[in-house]
């Protein structure tokens, strides 16, 4: 891995080696993976070539000899939106279409990185927790890995995403509490038989770098850098993956400015949002009241409020926003996206689109100039029973 | 549109002008798009470049000057199968995985092109018969255009695929009955009506052509041509089309030799492939007596034989083979798929790679020279319960 320096602690700047480990040896901070960038750079001009998330290998951590795990993640469409769905119609607006991952969500990135890194550590086994995407990602990949591999979701997971982590083989528990519950479970289980630990907070330092090749697809698709990105989000791993992507090209040169980077929330559950509107450095766990229809996001941080200020953190340096949406608005924008797009996105996903008018009604965006991205993260199919309850 | 002569029809050999017609005026025969391939030779080199099908514009029946109806299909993966899912470990053999298109099947390739066709000659309304995914991309796709559609599906249909169409707000209609009931439906309202019918049988001359892009993508992906290709059929549009593709690379003189062409139909619904076996020139309706599964291409030709006499001239052509698939072959490799390599799809695309092994115990594959591609054509998500029953 000679374009891999090391797993840095965004706490105390430790470097660490690269092996299994999740949080720095020196302070149990977050680890983030850190690039030779000079020996890089000198190459980036090879780099942007080839197919999927791998054309973008050097920029993995991944030894360059290994092979993928692949279904064919990434490439997704960007898709111009060009009637109205937000309330003023002069909007320059785009949708990266995330849904038609090969298991229907982007966690096809990271998992496709996680399963790549488990074949180069020889692990015997993966163990994840989720609230249903990273779960059926995980089940998927394992099963292409030929890598045992055992999920826990919280029993509310919607079926659909259940039986599809099942038909692939994996072995699931049913977790009965919210996913800081599954995420406990996992982790224990984890840490004493030694398994690989995938879960999609800010836990696995290489999982998360397949998402930011999401960054390098926005920067060739829309031909430059978007104003606005924005990102539905639970702990946040997308969001800061994608904002370190774009650093990652304004540093080879390729681009001068970066993105202003909205994190978006349920209401009921809204950790980051609360912690944003006051103004706060550091994000709290969440006390869950109710349940939201937007399950991918519902993460309450109970034990692990940390990720959601890193990602606060990254809002905060890229002069970016959180949202937090209602559950009617939710509706709304998911029948109102089939209906005027043909677009069919699990109500997590709607989130990013419900946020463009809010923000609209707030004056924060300057249409005559500014280009705005909604992530569309996960397919309504996964989760069709919300619909028609 | 300088590079399309017309409507040729393969019966009688008239051409017919570009309007929206459905059969021969001369001789009420299947029609087939005439390009004028002089023209496109000389700027071949050019056609091939930028995204998705709509790179392939030239290629296809509209004007260049129409803005596409697109929601980012085409460009899906071709994964390398190096794992054993064939008794015949040696196999060099690859899945085009069609089911993370746009709404998880292969229809969107031909739906895209219809709706801007629909466009194209500022037609009110559009209107399908289907046994389901055909439906489901037409409501996503007659939304993203702004454009009424109706469809008419088997009252049998997976409640998944009704459940889209019906979000996407099209108007359906149950058909007690099999698809060719809901054929005659469709059929007789469209022309009562003056609605533009996108059934995707034979019937649309200009939709079937969006099938071809997925010849030009294999020849990419590939890096030339596949030596077997495997398709499930209903009607067979697909299997013609994508054969028709690959004749136009080779009249460009961009490849030499040509693929042969497997159709695959599940056992309880055959017509194709008893006629192969038995011989003959003619493919006659078939006697639906049971359900099949393989939902997608349960299709009896009920009303249209000659559709699929279309499908079987193509595959005498080629020099390649039709195959029927039981129903518990169907449900042992869909599992299998799913266990061993990552891949979740629908009975009907199941078809594609239980037919591998069989063609293998028939000694029909040269393992030692030869290539092998099954397509992938829809996604299991949208036929959940079949797996669960």
């Amino acid at each position: 891995m000679r374009y891999i320096r090391g797993l840095r602690c965004i706490n105390c700047n430790h470097l660490n080696e690269v092996s299994i480990i999740y949080k720095c040896e020196n302070c149990s901070g977050i680890l983030n993976v850190e690039y030779n960038y000079e020996k890089i750079k000198k190459d980036s001009k090879k780099i942007l070539t080839n197919k999927g998330i791998w054309k973008f290998k050097k920029l993995l951590p991944v030894r360059q000899n290994i092979k993928p795990v692949t279904l064919g993640e990434g490439e997704t469409p960007l898709l111009e939106i060009d009637k109205i769905i937000s309330k003023n119609s002069k909007i320059n607006l785009f949708f990266k279409v995330e849904s038609i991952n090969p298991t229907l969500s982007f966690k096809d990135r990271s998992l496709s990185v996680a399963l790549t890194v488990s074949k180069q550590f020889q692990v015997d086994k993966v163990i994840t927790a989720s609230t249903g995407n990273t779960g059926v990602a995980a089940a998927a990949y394992a099963a292409r890995a030929s890598m045992p591999c055992t999920i826990f979701i919280p029993k509310d997971t919607p079926k659909e995403k259940l039986k599809m982590m099942k038909l692939y083989g994996a072995d699931t528990s049913l977790v009965d509490g919210n996913f800081s519950d599954a995420y406990q479970k996992a982790n224990q289980i984890a840490m004493k038989n030694n398994w690989f630990n995938l879960t999609s907070t800010f836990l696995n330092p290489y999982a998360i770098e397949g998402n930011k090749t999401l960054a390098y697809e926005l920067y060739e698709q829309y031909g430059g850098v978007p104003d606005w990105i924005i990102i539905p989000v639970g702990a946040g791993p997308l969001l800061v993956s994608c904002y370190k992507g774009f650093k990652e090209l304004k540093y080879f040169g390729l681009i001068n400015n970066l993105p202003k980077m909205v994190g978006v929330q349920a209401e009921k559950c809204s950790p980051i949002v609360e912690a944003f509107n006051l103004k706060t450095k550091n994000v709290s766990s969440w006390k869950m009241k109710e349940k939201t229809i937007a399950s991918g996001i519902a993460d309450p941080l109970e034990l692990y409020p940390e990720d959601g200020t890193r990602t606060l953190d990254t809002i905060y340096e890229s002069g970016g926003e959180a949202i937090s949406v209602t559950e009617n608005q939710i509706k709304y924008y998911q029948k109102l996206l089939a209906e005027a797009q043909g677009l069919f996105v699990e109500p997590s996903s709607v989130t990013a689109v419900a946020a463009i008018d809010i923000l609209t009604e707030r004056n924060k965006f300057d249409y005559s100039k500014q280009s705005i991205v909604s992530v569309l993260t996960g397919h309504g199919i996964k989760d069709l029973d919300v619909l028609f309850d």
